[in-house]
Parts: structure tokens; sequence; C-alpha cells
């Protein structure tokens, strides 16, 4: 079967990590990515054999003063695609979305884009089914995957009647250099906050609300979650059972000795290969308490990666490429050595 | 009335600013400080005039090097005192508390120290009278502090099914210049935490459940609440202004463009005179929701001086100075020029 | 003598501080403050009793709506003023000097500024005198306040054959939320920098070459100084009782345990009245070391107030209010609670 | 020619580098490392298939526990090497080299221990060859490093006539999450400090002289250079493509948009292969200016990595795996992914 050609428009945080793993994916090959001006980041993209397609007000000249080759507008990449990924900044997907559905190509966008931009909002392990054959869908953002993913175990395991998240947001991502806070947190006044309804768009019944503030770091964030359950289990050790055998979770026993965010991604760092990314929802035995029907459980989402797989599990849906959810997990995951259960 | 002659041991975050609120207080007098080395705090109390009395493993020799005078070792503050505020660090009051016993002098600790040390956990608002004639009284810990006096207008005005609070935490005071984390998330692994637990020893029935993460800022702790009430009010306006209404609660308005705790902190730095400190819960009316019966809202802790207020009341009560606790905060929070509603 | 009228252009951290510090001096009364917009700030300058001025493009319907009382538009303020103290942000003094101009008022302007914005530059200790009957007076940078100072004992005690001095930046003012890095170092790409040529407008002669780097902190900057000089002292000691000696210079010692600016900022905020800034130069006397004629050097730089007592004795200077540079100091420094040596 | 048998004594921060780095040689095999006690790194050793060693008051019990197979104690490890490169924690390593002394094998020591626990101080590019047959050598630290590489092309064109540099440190590792300050500058009351003496160990008549500065980051020292060249070249474009001719050095150009060490760091993690490191000097175009024969630079130095290839060398140098330093140099780049000119 021919593999399914996929352009990434735009190559910061999200592009960059979805371009790579297109590459390691055995169906899919990645036909360039779309880029406004030179940077060191182009300049890894062309040391990885990447075409690059100018986009937006983007000029060739720029790229040849740097030595960057180009392979055309960006528009020309739309056109030789069968699905774009769009990785452009948070509003600027609405934009595109009409190139691509002038172009008559299939399209992936980021949860920063609000739900009505797609057909549909997509969780690999809750709703892969529903994106199958779809033209366009949108990629929750990082938080709402992890708790949309927190949910795909909880809900049919052990039920919810309600659900508390508050999420303790990274200021910045770790190359933003000009993003504050330095010292101090900010509240997010929206209560509760949006990302309850939009994980709603996954599990419209799902009783949950959440809370934000936000904090100066660049790691990851953190949600401190406080579930009550249906049908609870007997205790703690269950729910960490039932998550490390479910993919894309990866959970810290004691004698780790990781103690929060920078250990995690210190951990990451020590991978073998591939980026310093932690892809998974990141638990802690330590940190998953049952006391009764209540469930307390802290999770850490790494902003920049967590979606990544979940593109890559989008296109496949769309394009029936694999026979089930878990099916694809595995070809994606195992592409991106995220170890599995 | 004779003034109540009080002794501040330990001179560090808490023990500076007691000692400085109790020179200001028309009923009380400062009999010395006791403190272990010399410092630029120890510099600073001598500019203040306040006896230095040696503590701890001090020696008067490193204090006569500094050219810092001293009144005698600790044990002579002690005996001239009607009441010793223990501002030790945590877990040293316990040892000290056996000194006190046996000078036959009452005491006061603080909230670093098991609620077991003294007779009775104080909270100003909360439970006032009970602090009366008491011979150890221990005023709980900032974000204990924080958690009754909001308990203090929501239980009697609007009743609480549940209570749910996440405490993000300062990593680190302004002056510890050797705590982290610089960059990272570290979740409490205590679910719920200790926090919870601490507020029934003020409000036994209260059904509360807390859980906290520690970020790297050094300015203020922020409590993210959601509580379920029993006879919620019609809308947030009737909990913007009963808190209003209240001793120790300060409401910025949106027009003030107080984002988070830089600002917030900002504003106790513009203070016309004292401390640069916020010993008020601080809301925001854009972070106050009321939804039916769910009550979400913000607050913002000053770990460094929100108990003093309480440290002064406390005193009060003990010796019988105040008809109430009303009473006792409208004089102390005049003393400390802390706004009354 | 009638006291001096000033005007205050401007109420961000700078020109609250300044118009505080002008409320506090014998020969001069604040006629009132320029500000675009309410927010906390406005809101202490009404408590403190500041006539408020509308500037920019600010409405009287947002003061209005936010309930604090406003006295006119800014060019009501400007024509009532012997002097207006520029404390708009950068770049925007060059806009305003116009209207100063037009309406026939003297002006300070803030380092922020070009030199060329006014008739000289201006530092308390080096150059008083030529600033008397000025009608324009540019009071430097922050940084450079802090190496003319130092310049002053420097050169005339000991000459300076060369000096470096690499200025570790602030990255952001503490209630900036917005303004990042939270975690990098972010070098100054303008070698030397500024700074060196901005001391020359004081020190013609100096030869200083300085560079700079930005850091994520938001209390003070630090200097690294290397001077070699032309007729060195014995030892470390001359150098340190001279500095001592000096106005607006603070020398910690070893047993105060100050290892650095958080601890320096703590001691601002020990302080028994007034704002807890740090108006002086902030030296170590274990930072400070001579070696054969080569002097070493630390010294800390408050940003947000080491400015303030400059603009004083600016408008002491233009007004012929003081018969010395000395003697407008020694008023300035005992109305701001600065230590005299 | 059998492959050198290296054992790595300590699995930290520049341990699991130099372990992984010597996996990667083609003429060296690691036998194992030592490791205290179980932890994430222990983990990611195992599954690296590295041999553990328990070293220090470790005990078997607790990676039985942990589930990490062990091969035995340290003194195995040490009796099966040919050499130790001892990673211990600072001041560790002279306890451990009496170890290694008596079980007559070679080793390699760390600069956070002092110039005399070896026979010489390393750094590949300065002084490869006088490392031939030694017994024991000594790696200087990360910043003496990157000081004696810039030293290893300046001194031999252009020379050097007096050279000043500023070092601006990170206060804490990454993974580190309980160092501090979190918002501060500390100065190191070091003046000038051991970094500059620490060069001589390698360039024994150099006239340098270093301060030191700590700062909240976590991801790279930076210096600020200051050096006076004995016969300057024309302009600084001569200076950067010399640096940018040698191994080891990497420069960034403008259009890179690469503002500070976030940036540099985020270039680290889009290598496609191998750790997030950075082991080369990182320089500026931007950042290097000759006036006259006044030489500016900065230069970032990432703490964790930049010695790693110099541990490689310094074996191959021992055993005589190579003709050259220039010839090691080569080997060990190609085989970590650096980069060769």
């Amino acid at each position: 079967m021919a593999k399914v050609k996929v352009a990434v428009n735009g190559y910061g945080t999200i592009g960059k990590r979805v371009a790579d793993a297109v590459t390691l994916q055995p169906d899919m090959v990645l036909v360039g990515i779309g880029k406004t001006r030179p940077s060191f980041e182009a300049r890894r993209a062309a040391e990885r054999g990447y075409p690059i397609f100018i986009a937006g007000n983007g000029s060739k000249a720029d790229f040849d003063a740097a030595g960057l080759a180009t392979a055309g507008p960006v528009d020309a990449m739309i056109a030789s695609a069968d699905v774009v990924v769009d990785c452009a900044p948070e509003k600027v997907g609405r934009e595109n979305a009409k190139k691509y559905l002038a172009a008559g190509v299939r399209a992936i966008f980021q949860g920063g884009e609000k739900a009505d931009i797609a057909e549909m909002s997509f969780n690999a392990l809750a709703n892969f089914d529903r994106a199958r054959d779809r033209k366009t869908v949108r990629v929750v953002s990082c938080n709402t995957t992890g708790l949309a993913r927190a949910a795909s175990v909880i809900v049919p395991h052990w039920g919810v009647t309600a659900w508390e998240a508050t999420i303790v947001r990274r200021a910045a991502d770790p190359a933003e250099s000009n993003r504050g806070p330095i010292n101090g947190i900010v509240p997010t006044f929206e209560l509760p906050s949006h990302h309850g309804p939009d994980v709603r768009t996954i599990f419209p019944d799902l009783r949950i609300a959440t809370t934000a503030v936000v904090v100066p770091t660049t790691l990851m964030h953190v949600h401190v979650n406080h579930v009550i359950l249906t049908r609870p289990p007997a205790d703690a050790g269950a729910v960490i059972a039932r998550f490390r055998q479910t993919a894309r979770f990866h959970l810290f026993a004691p004698w780790e000795h990781v103690d929060g965010t920078p250990q995690v991604m210190e951990y990451a760092r020590d991978r073998p290969n591939g980026r310093p990314d932690m892809m998974e929802n990141v638990l802690w035995d330590a940190g998953v308490r049952v006391d009764g029907s209540d469930l307390y459980f802290f999770q850490a989402i790494h902003q920049e990666s967590i979606v990544v797989p979940e593109n890559i599990d989008a296109i496949r849906a769309m394009f029936g490429l694999a026979e089930s959810g878990a099916a694809s997990i595995a070809t994606t995951d195992r592409a991106l050595s995220i170890p599995t259960p």
C-alpha cells in the first residue's frame, strides 16, 4: 500500500516533533515542512533532509542568505500532500484551513484552535474509530490529551461521579526566553477553566470541572486530580496496576527517587535514543491514593510532546491504516520508542 | 492596666514581624527577642532598639565581635516575660516548650509544630474566645490560617457540603538562597495533604480535602478552592460583598490590573508605611465564581506575614485584653495599618 | 523661600518612588502625578492624596468608573509646575519633552532616554554643580548611576588606568509578570556595552569597558568590577573604609551573612520605615580585593530605586536649593532615611 | 588491538554521559558502572545493559527490591578494568584514589578534585601529548575546559597580553530540585576566582583573571571574556573563522535567532540522535568583537557534557590509542556525533 504523504505546516515546538515522528512511521512519508523564516530550527530541518517550503510572509532570499535550500512555496507542499498537519501558531490554523479546503487536502489541527475548526476532536485511546475517513480532525491540546487519556482508563473501569482537576501550568516552553513570570503565580480567571469543556468534546457526559494557575517553570504541567468514582476499586494498587497496563502511561516507583518534574525530564533526557521527550502521562505510585470512593492522583504532562503520537494516530485513523486504535497505538509507540506495557 | 510583657524567641521570618507588631500594640510591650547568632537581621533588631537575648548555642563573643549589644541569655528573657511567642525553626518549639513550662510562663507556638504542643489551635476570626485564659496556644500555619479565615466566612453564611483546595506552594522565602527547585514542579505525595486535618483543629466538622504542589516562586502561596455550598447565595456578587466586609480579606477589582502574585506583592510594597506585607487573605473579584451550589475562588496567601496579626490576637485572648475577637482584631489591624472594612 | 513645585509625569517603578521622595523633602511640593489608566498603583496614589492628572490616551471615564478622583489633564499639571520629572516609559520622554518646552517648564528625564534629550547627564556625587540653573537635566540610568558613584570615589583617590565591568542584569522588575527568561542567560550582543559610553557622559576621560548579560531574577543587578588603579592603596581595607565613609554606599560585613541579592533585599524589607528599597550602591567587605594595582569589587544595584535620590538632587541643583552637592545629598538622604556615613 | 576496558565509578551527571560515550568508541569497552543506590538513573543503566556494581555504602538488597540486577561490589569492577573514570561526587574521588592505586589500575579524575590528585591536568586541544602513558590524569572542570579550549585557539594565533573572564554560573543542574536561589544573584567572594589558577594547570604562563557569580538557571554557564591580544588580527571575522575551523567550537550565526542559552539548549535537543547535550564551546558570531588589541567574546558552556569528550581523549592518550590529539579528537567526535569543522 502506498504510504500516506504527510506535510507539516509550521515547524515550532509541535511541528518539528510531528515531522520527526512521521519519518519514523512505516506507513507514512514526509513531503515537507512549512517554515516562515530561517532559524536554528530550519537549519536542523535541513540537516535532517526535510524539504523546506516557505510559509506565511517568508522570503526565499532570506533562506538563500542563510544557505538553506528551499523547495518552493507552502502551497506547493500542500498540493503534493495527502494530509497536512497544521502546526501553525494558535489562531493561524483557522486561516490555513481555507487553503487546505481549497486544495482539497485533508487536515489535522492542534488543540490551540477551537473545536469547530474540524469535524471532530480526537484522542487515540478514547475515540480512534470516530476519526475514520474524516477530512478534518482536531487533536486536542496537551492538557486535554492528558485528561482524556486518564478518563479513558477511569471511566470504563470505575465510573466517574465527579472529577476535579487543578492544572498547574508551565508559563513558557524551554526555548521561549521572552515569557514570564520569573517569580510569581498567575491564576487563570476562568472558573471553571476551558479544559473541562474541552475534555467533553471527547467524553460528552463526563462530569469534570477544572481550574488553572500559571507558574514559573518551563518543563511540564502538573494535574492535581480528585475523582469521585462510581464503582471504586479496593485500593490504589488496582489503579496503579491498571495505569501501568495502559499504553502511554508511565509510572515511577518510589525507589526511582523522582520527586517532581525536574527528575521526570531528566529521565526523558536519559532516553537511549530520540528526543528528550515524555510522550506518556506521567504518574507516581506514591501519588495515587484511593480512599473509599475518592481517587486522588497527580499526573505530569510534557506540553511539548504529548500530542505527537496522537497526531500520528489521527492520520492512521483518517486513512484507515490500522484496524483499531490499539493497533495504531502499538505501531506508533514502537516507532517512537515509547515503551509498551 | 499593665501592658503584657511579650518575648519573641526566634527572630526569623515570623519572629521579626511579630516583634515589630508587638511594639505597635497599645497593650503590649516587647521585653526582647531571642537570637542565636549575629546577622543582618540582628543588626536591624539592634537598630530598632530591641533587647537581644542569646538563644540556642549562640555565644556572646560572636555578638560582641559584631558590635551588637546583648541583654543576656534567652532564659533571662523568658523569666521576665508574661508570654513567649515561640518563633523558633520547626520542631525546635517542642524543645523550647519545656523551658517555658519550667519557667511558668505562657507560650504561643507556630503552626510548624504539631497541634498537641498546645492546649488549642487558634485563629482569630474562628475561635478567639476558646483561647481565653489558656497557658499555651498554637497559631496555625499560614496556609491553615488562610483556609480557616475563609471558612469563618463561608461556613456560617452558606454552609459547606464539601470543600476541595489545591495549595500551590512557594518553594522558598525571598531571602532563602539555598532552596529550590529553580525550574520544576514538585507534588506533595500526601493525599489528601495535612492542611485539611489542620483546618479541622479549628473547624472539627468541616468536610475539606486538600492537595499540594511546590512551585519555583518565593512570593506567595495560591489556593485554588472549590466549595459545594449547602445554602448557596444568588451569585458571586454576594460572596464578593461578604468577603469585602470581613476583616483580613483584601479583594482586587479588575480595573486594578493585578494579574497574579507579582502585582499583589507590588501592591504590598506600595504601602504607605510598615513592612511590604500582605496580612490579609487576597482574593480577586474576577476570581470568584458561583455556579449553582458550586463556589470557586482563588486566594493568595503571603506566607511570611499572614499569621502575624493572629499571634497578636492570641496574646490578647489569653490575657483577656479584649472583649471579643472582633474587638481584638480591630485593635490589631489599626495598629498594623491593615485596612478595616 | 517658596518650595519648588514638582510634577511627576509617569507613575511606574521610578515615578511612584520619585513622587514619594518629593513629598518628603523640606523644599519641594508635589503638584501631581501623570497617569494613563486606573490601576492598583493609581489607587495607592489616591490613598496617598496625590492629585492624579490624566496622561497619554487615558480617559476620565475610566478613572471615574474605578472611583478614583482626577485633577484634570496632564497639561494642566505641567502648567502648574516649576519642574516636571519625566518618568514615562523609555522613548516616550522624547515626545513629552516638546510639551515641557512649549510650556516653558523645566524638565528632568531618566536614563532610558538618550543623552541628547537634555543639556547634561547628572549624578549627584559626580557633577552636581554642573546642573545649576539648567533647564533640562537627564539623570543617568540605574547601572550608570551605580558606576558613576563608584567612579566618584575611585577616580579622585586612586586614579583609574583601566576599568572593566560585567553587568549581570535582572531580566524583569518584580511586578512584571510577562517578561522572561524563566530559565536561561541572554548575552547582550553589544561589545562593549552602552554603559561604558554612558558613564563617560559624566566622566568623559574614564577608560571603562563594560559588558552585560541578562539573567532570570527580578531583584537587583550585580556589577563585577575589575579596576586597574593608577595609585593603588595599600590594601582592600583602605578601599572598604573609603566606601563606608561615602554617602550612598552600603557595605555588608561578613558576620551579617548576606550572601547575595536575596538577603540584600531582605535587609531592605527590614527597614524601619519607607519603601523596601536599597538606594545605595551595595558592596560586601568580603567582595573587595586589592592585589597590587588591581582592585576587584562586586556591587549590587537596586534598579527600582537607586536613581530616586539622584532625581531629588537634580531638582535641588537646577533651582539652586543647596550650596553644594554634599549639602543636597545630606538633605535628601535624611529625608529618605538613607543612613549617612 | 584489544579494546581498553573502562569502568565508570559514579553514575551521576558526568558518569552516565561518560559511560554512554565509552560504549560508542571503537577502541574501548565499558566493563561496568558503580552506583550506590537504585534510582531512575540506575534503571536507565540497566535498560542500556550496563553492568551495575554496588558502590559506597549501597546494598544489594536495595537493588534486588527494585528489580535491578547487580554484578557485584565496585571493587570487582575496579579489578576488571584497565582504567577507572572516577565520576564520584566532589571530594569522594580522593578517597577512591587509594582504591585505584591499591588495585594497580589507572584512573581519571574530574575537575571537582584538586589538581594534585593526579599526575597532570588535561585538556585534549591543549596538552594531549602530556598525558601519554600516565597512570593518573585529571580532566579539568567544565568552566576550565571551556577556557582552556578557547586559550588553545587564542594563545598560538594572536598571543595573550591579559585575559579577563566573568563566569556567570548556573546555580543547579536541571534535575537538582533542592538547590537555589530561585530569585537572586550570589557573587563568589573569591577574587579573582579559582578558575584562573585552574586554567594555569594547563597554560602555566597565561595571564588570566577570573570572577564568578551564581544565577538562577539550570541550563549553561556563560563566560564573558575580554582578552588583550599581543598580535591582534584585523577584525572579528578572522577570529570567528578560526573558531569555526576548530574542533569542539560551535558558532551561531545571526540568522539562526539564538538569543541565549534557552535556544542553545533547544538546538541541542533538536540533535538527530544522542543526548540533548552541547559538548562544544558555544559562541555567537554577533558575540565576538575585535577593537584594536581588545577581543571580546561570550561563550556558553554546557556544564553537564563539555568534559565528556575530554575524558574519552584522556583514555586514548594514556593508552597510546591515537597518534595525536587531533586524531583522537576526530575519532571521539565522530563517535559522539559532534560535528567536525
